[in-house]
């Protein structure tokens, strides 16, 4: 693996390394850690690299490991820079055979999204998007109980997704994870609606299997002189009939990351808590409610392979979840090098597909609020 | 206390009983408890009541009872029947110096709901409605904490109400319940909007100090055959420039009352969910949350009024809040009779104005639904 | 009804007024509200009484009442005088024909309490104690599951009650609930352990159909001074072979009424606590839990009468607990007067029998604790 | 690091690796996996490590490993192998100049583990044992909220640990980790005590800082044929006067790892529970709780440093706290070998000392329980 971005300060570098570390089947080899060439060397330092796989670029790292002997060079680059540097390095490195493993969302925009859509079908090449509260193992278990038809026909989403950390202009400070966020030019179109709302749009079509059709969104800065949005509730239409609603903020003081899905169908419903991921509520009509845990009784095979401690009752986090984006993908990428499918199990990971829907809901949403619109098609 | 409606088979009319019974100073002494005669005087059997104080009409009653000495005639009305003998009984009533306790929504249509404000304010009665969620301790706390400025400007309102027992169609078997909710000739415009949704409308309302200004809606009937809404969800513009998300639904399979209210400002948030309502979350920006509890630590006067068993950790239930409104209007009717005025904490109970405003939210959420319109002012 | 104690300024009178009067079956008629004639007039008049029925000693009430015609007469006192003052209102009760409702614990000593079940053995009276817990419809629920063997054969209870209203010297202060429950001259022998352990003792008790056959203690008075123990931690051994773990405590700081239960059978577990009553957790072997919740689905008989308001999700509490035990009683007492036997759920309270047996609970632990002895038998 | 233990089919050893591997400064190096030199090798294979680091038993591999140059050999090693299988590779690897991870338990008897503390300080080598759970954010915040007196002086302390795993006789079965666990030439003195009891009592020793002076213990078998404990129920006494309660089990049908402690004190009380490690309930004497969250607000800096995902609401789970473990005994031989001496930070984690203490504690618990004593002194 080779990393864009991350280097000192950078938080969601720190992140992807742990998720690529912890399984212990993929290794950094280099990087280029940031714009700054002396930040990214001493980062390299950081993390014990040699000093000639430490770039200043990520165009250079992509070259120059292109002209490494195979088995040497890295595999794939892991994208963790602001929303406004994925574009360049997924490009290029799909232009040069890569795989990618690359941040959400996919890009600064729908036609760069676009593009990134041809090049991953063009070069055949694998594209990991990390929407990684995909990876949690009951998440899984809420998709497949869906599929199942444990549920019947969905008639129901509520996906949530407040946050509190944006309360104040803390983009006025000299934080750097706030000030790029807020900023049209890093962040893109969205504000909370590309850094958090995309997740939220994600979770509820991956574990429903249905595809939001229509949105009516209502977004809001709250924060004087903010020029993204950090409040947006929205409508929601999805194929098949069911209705729902998104709400996430970036405002909602006290909150810390609370996505939350509730899905209801004709004969059963789903709750799930990411704050606490190892439970999920499977409700019935006039039964009482069965509480589904990590690693307790029969699950389904995506649920069981997304768990790394067998015994239940020792909570998988965040990091364990977000490692299942990379387990599966170096997977897939395995299989592909082995000149085999990858199974279902090694394939369960958001795509580009998945980054050009992100952005193309984010698009919508943020024309329909503008509009005097109601429902807007996606 | 005379009851209208309320006798055998029954629901609220039980809920009502028990709520006006609990605080010891309020006497069931006469009632018309159903349209049919014969029952009305069953039921009137049931309650010990004697046979000349069980009427075959609310008509009868209101009438007979003005003929009785003062000090043995009743001192109000309890309506407790479908929607839509909501009116007939209240007017009358009011028309013959009876003050009145209606069961929520307040009446068919908003020009019922008018004439009733209209004939409160001339007969200077008092009435009240039976929001009855609005009687639990902890929102009491709620709407006190906001009102001294502990979350600061209000930003954000969640509010939401799922339930589940009409997922499948009740109302074709022999469910009285269900039935005449889901009758447009009986409950009125709207099915889940006017069953529960008035009351997240109100809860929100009341706990905010802030009206809704417009709303954004989109109601369903999921059931096949059903011809009102069981399901909505909303999109809410506040005074101030607060906005939030009302979502209800009867179709929301395995739920029981989860009525639940979210609330954010500038600098703290608050949580409080009916089916908990003991706990009250306030959630700060950057620091722990604090859980209150009823009974536990100084909390507003009127939270400690809305609290039977001093010591904490004795749950308080439903049946408290809904006595809580009794135990106001109670107290208000005895201030009146003793020719003062009530104190704020005995005039904290819903009336007639909460009651129009939310046949007005109903008619307009309704009808902002079928339109192709986003935003409808209230 | 006919009260003994309760007067103005007391806390489980209220209560027990409350309780008997939620299901309008039960009319005070009478009362010796204090030892004081004039503050016993006095809370008369509050409660609406004649003059002539308000009494300045519980000996006056209960000779003068049994004066009356029947049918104008009380039927039964209630008893809710401190510790010390239980066995002469009881005593002279069923002496002269009248049916009795008494608070926890039963008497002063284990003797007087053995007398007090010789004379219900020799009346034929009906006698209730207020164990209220087991008043709550999925503490029913539990005993019912339990009973079916839906546990299997039972290994082990851990129950708790853990307070913190006592962590300091409050009995020092003017409080008079603090005052007498720290006084053995007016508690008995036991502080903690009479106030609540007896609760938790009858609790476990009640639930798994076992009764505990040796104890092993460590009792302790925290606070200086303190002449009664105010924490109790006590091993236990159960009839058939299973075990566990009794602790309470009031000085457990910031707890509420933390009165909680956990059983383990060979095949299942079950977990219920007092503060959110309306929940019961099935635990299975590599399955699952089920969550219970009253109201919702197929429930035990004896749970499903304990409910007052039918739909789910409307909690119920501790008053409608306590009220409990006055229904099934008033159903006894009418059984009785209608010459029949009372069905399973009418007899559903405690009884004389659950009094001695917490009583000579308290005393063996108080002993086992004072001495070197592991196991005491009970 | 070189492993001994944790091939194919082992438990804990797989835990280690993701434990050591997720920081990025522990390399796995090589190893002694299995006693079976195929199966170890085979292991070795799957971590991809070179076949001539892959030893057939630790005795080869830490001599074979010393006579590496600096720098290629080993630093540490870790020991994942059945409790019977400590002592002999930690003292082999002190005698040689080795830094030692250990699991937990130290070693089979107490003798052995004496042997262990003389031999760590004779050759003042670095040594943890793997007590995992105070590695946990808001376990170590509670030690430092303790220590600092926000509980003011301890006076109790309830500490349990169920488990649900060994309700049947899974040893019969080809479980291996039951197996070994149930068996005592393999396990000890202790089954559950061993297993599960000392990480419950080193939890509480570690969060109140203070020791355990006696205990009265209650110690079965329920599982037919059984010959270690299988659930214990156990009273305590610590210095200061504080006591307090230890149970835990592994029948306890259902129970996944349900560590929980709460403490109280004069002035606050503390709770923690495992499976939601995250939160830290603080209660006060007649104020509302404060519930701590990892991330949240000002923390201790041993809370802050044990966090690896800085934004709150990011669950950290038990591979992370484990890793705890691992990261503060790297930065504690770091320092070691830079000459220093570690910080407070980096030399928390569990030693030699705890788990000798450990030992004795199951020790004398096993004895008590045997014995009539009431009380024996650890």
């Amino acid at each position: 693996m080779g990393m864009v971005g991350g280097g000192r300060g950078a938080f969601i570098g720190g992140v992807h390394r742990i998720a690529a570390a912890i399984d212990q089947q993929i290794e950094l080899v280099c990087g280029a850690f940031s714009s700054d060439p002396e930040k990214s060397r001493l980062s390299g330092e950081d993390f014990y690299l040699p000093a000639d796989r430490v770039y200043g670029s990520y165009e250079e790292m992509i070259l120059r490991e292109k002209e490494l002997p195979e088995g040497e060079r890295m595999d794939f680059i892991s994208i963790v820079t602001p929303n406004h540097v994925h574009f360049g390095p997924a490009k290029l490195a799909l232009e040069n055979g890569f795989h990618v493993v690359c941040d959400k969302p996919l890009a600064f925009s729908v036609d760069e999204a676009r593009q990134l859509v041809d090049l991953v079908e063009k070069s055949g090449l694998v594209f990991a998007l990390t929407h990684n509260y995909t990876g949690y193992p009951m998440v899984k278990q809420a998709r497949a109980m869906i599929r199942e038809g444990k549920l019947g026909k969905i008639r129901k989403v509520v996906v949530e997704y407040p946050q509190g950390w944006l309360a104040n202009a803390k983009e006025e400070t000299d934080n750097k994870q706030a000030s790029w966020r807020t900023d049209p030019s890093k962040s893109g179109l969205g504000g909370a609606m590309g850094d958090i709302g995309t997740h939220a749009e994600n979770l509820a079509e991956y574990v429903t299997n249905l595809k939001i059709t229509e949105v009516c969104a209502d977004l809001t800065a709250f924060v004087e002189g903010r020029r993204l949005d950090d409040d947006a509730n929205i409508l929601l239409h999805f194929e098949g009939g069911a209705k729902g609603v998104l709400h996430c903020s970036q405002i909602a003081v006290g909150e810390e990351n609370g996505l939350n899905i509730r899905v209801w169908g004709e004969t059963g419903g789903l709750e799930w808590h990411q704050q606490e991921p190892n439970t999920l509520i499977y409700k019935r009509h006039e039964q009482p409610a069965i509480h589904y845990r990590t690693g307790v009784g029969e699950l389904d095979p995506a649920a069981v392979a997304a768990q790394r401690v067998p015994p239940p009752g020792h909570p998988e986090g965040y990091l364990e979840a977000f490692a299942n984006i990379y387990k599966n993908f170096a997977a897939t990428v395995r299989a592909r090098m082995e000149g085999r499918e990858p199974t279902d199990i090694e394939s369960d990971f958001p795509t580009v597909y998945d980054g050009l829907r992100g952005m193309r809901f984010v698009e919508v949403v943020v024309e329909n609020s503008r509009s005097g619109e109601k429902w807007s098609r996606l």
